[in-house]
């Protein structure tokens, strides 16, 4: 049978996840694993999952496990709209962020739409938008918020002058994906000011906001503005990421096109996990277990800045995240991290190549390096490897700086 | 913010569920529900699945709640292979069948591509193939063989000469929504013929298949050519719709862009849930729930069949289904189950109005009814006030056959 013949022309633009594809190739536990955004086995409330499934069954009943609302049962969407001070009919449940981003990815995106993105961006959201079509624009960031909206406002006059809609940017403004970095109050400003302007959305991905390890919580774009935002949150990285559940917080016209879409998704989110969450919540589990998380993430975190430090050859550069999962190498120019991986995959120590979180193919000589996954010795032996292989790379390449080293 | 201007082409084309409407509208346990196509709340294991939810958490720890494989977690994946008898490779885990059926729809079809299928067919489907702008082409049912195969010919033909290809055929062949009935297997056969002459696939949507209450079972459309078939598999009314999980079943190349695509939609499907339901599997629960709610359900709708004969007034006609969930319910001509169901609902009884299950928007004078959900002392007092609604309105309406009544 032909089935070449039967695919959808979306198809032709569907991209493989090279981190999933990793996933495929080894066993996570028999490397040293800078690749996934995985979360460690140690953050998990194993004890406090079970309970809460033995109680929610007990209280419940048959309701824990029957189908339930498109919206989310009433008592998660409750939860989350005490916890995060938003009205109940602005609170949608998801089967997962990534469901998030993909559904108002659907609902918003024609083939050659524009959506906007930092560059570079979560690869995730770059498969989600590719898969409809989207005609992605990666800007640049710059620290100088004049350059900053200076690069904004270019990029979607080029998109204007090219006759292509821009239909919204997306942002992960709290410790990025891949980059570790967070964008400061006045750039968040801007951006609201430029979608206000130019009339589109901005959708905040936010899986990690929860999880900053020092400095202060800078306001959520959201709460810039909560008509121009659609503000996405996710209980993996805070709860467990094998429950599967996310939200969408933002105006009621939009989540009614999303709530309508998601019927036909899967008509509603894991109805007893919907339940342990919502158990996690009001019971204060779920606040106790992000403070632990914290505790041991910003080891890992800070622990990794010193090891880089100790171990990476000079001409590499990272960045110093205040939160979340991941910071950012930056090899000499000239590095190749996709052609690299097989030989570190292959010395058994994994990343995931930096040029894939970026739109337009750029950051060969990048890595996006995970450091909640392994505890510190893990990381220590795993970097000193993969220092070792950059600076052999870095050698054979002739491009070591620090020929004495 | 002008968000009409920021929708998709597609959200033109999105339905909502008169279903989940209803769900929206009126608190299940107040009125007489023959709405939905929820299992009985006394057909969960409640014991079974705490024990399941502990025993995996207390063998898997960690493993339980971290990501896992977009294939599903190969436990699973090894227990569906050895229930269904079909290899590894053919086996993919989806977040819902409903999911299934979503991404089959969106790896297959571009807007104005032809869905076949027969007429009435499932609201949930129709609503998916909507959602992507299909072109749908719903085949009234024939018992005569000759009669069924020209049917669909015609169908074809009529695409074909409309310059449209057909993508696939979806099919519920038993005990189907909403009429209850089961396709012969030389109507299966046909089918195989049809998908294999024309080059398209079939989507064999098969939720109800294991709950056959007499009679002996009719190979899957599946059994007869696995290479052109999509097989739809799911845990909702065997084991518990508030789980999300269902399978599907088919070639590796066909599987593989539903793979890829399924990155982007949600990563993996929910993972304890998954151990829980390879848990209720392999222990032999699953088998013994099975039982259980076929002891269940055959009552009901052995029941509900003596009822409807007690109750409805002369002209309605039902069929009898050997399985599954539903039956479908025929008012004579100039009835309008849509318009009837105001009345219906402000008296306190629930159906979906059969119209909704027609492509082309026929069978107004029809309606489809749940026999799973209610016991048999409340089908009993919700027929008795339907039928007594339904004899009111023939008389309003003039077309009571049976004026002596």
């Amino acid at each position: 049978m032909d089935y070449d013949s039967l695919f959808s022309a979306d198809t032709a633009s569907f991209m493989r996840s090279p981190v999933r594809e990793i996933f495929k190739r080894v066993d996570l536990s028999k490397i040293y694993s800078f690749a996934g955004g995985y979360p460690s086995p140690d953050a998990f409330d194993l004890e406090g999952v079970k309970q809460s499934a033995l109680q929610v069954i007990d209280r419940y009943g048959s309701k824990a496990l029957q189908y339930n609302a498109t919206q989310g049962i009433p008592e998660l969407r409750q939860a989350l709209s005490e916890r995060y001070g938003v009205p109940l009919e602005r609170v949608q449940v998801t089967t997962s962020s990534q469901q998030g981003i993909d559904v108002c990815t659907r609902v918003m995106v024609d083939p050659g739409d524009v959506v906007l993105t930092s560059n570079p961006s979560y690869l995730g959201a770059l498969q989600s938008f590719r898969s409809y079509r989207a005609h992605i624009v990666g800007v640049p960031h710059s620290n100088d918020d004049g350059e900053f909206r200076a690069r904004y406002e270019q990029a979607i006059d080029q998109c204007k002058r090219q006759g292509r809609k821009v239909k919204f940017l997306y942002m992960i403004p709290d410790f990025q994906n891949p980059s570790g970095e967070t964008l400061p109050l006045s750039q968040r400003r801007l951006l609201v000011e430029l979608a206000r302007e130019h009339g589109f959305v901005i959708v905040e991905d936010s899986p990690y906001r929860e999880l900053r390890y020092r400095g202060h919580d800078v306001p959520t774009i959201y709460s810039l503005d909560p008509d121009c935002v659609l503000h996405l949150g996710s209980f993996s990285k805070i709860l467990a990421p094998g429950l599967r559940l996310g939200w969408i917080l933002g105006n009621p016209q939009l989540l009614d096109q999303i709530y309508v879409c998601k019927q036909s998704l899967d008509l509603c989110a894991p109805v007893l996990d919907q339940y342990i969450a919502t158990q996690f919540v009001t019971s204060g589990r779920l606040d106790a277990n992000i403070e632990k998380i914290k505790g041991l993430y910003s080891r890992r975190c800070q622990g990794m800045q010193e090891l880089l430090a100790r171990y990476m050859p000079q001409g590499v550069t990272w960045t110093r995240p205040d939160g979340g999962l991941f910071l950012f190498l930056t090899m000499p120019q000239g590095f190749d991290a996709v052609k690299f991986y097989d030989r570190a995959l292959d010395n058994g120590v994994a990343y995931v190549a930096g040029s894939f979180f970026h739109p337009d193919g750029s950051g060969l000589n990048t890595m996006r390096l995970n450091f909640s996954f392994m505890d510190l010795e893990r990381i220590d032996k795993g970097l000193q490897l993969l220092a070792r292989l950059i600076g052999e790379e870095l050698d054979a390449l002739g491009l070591r700086c620090d020929a004495g080293q």
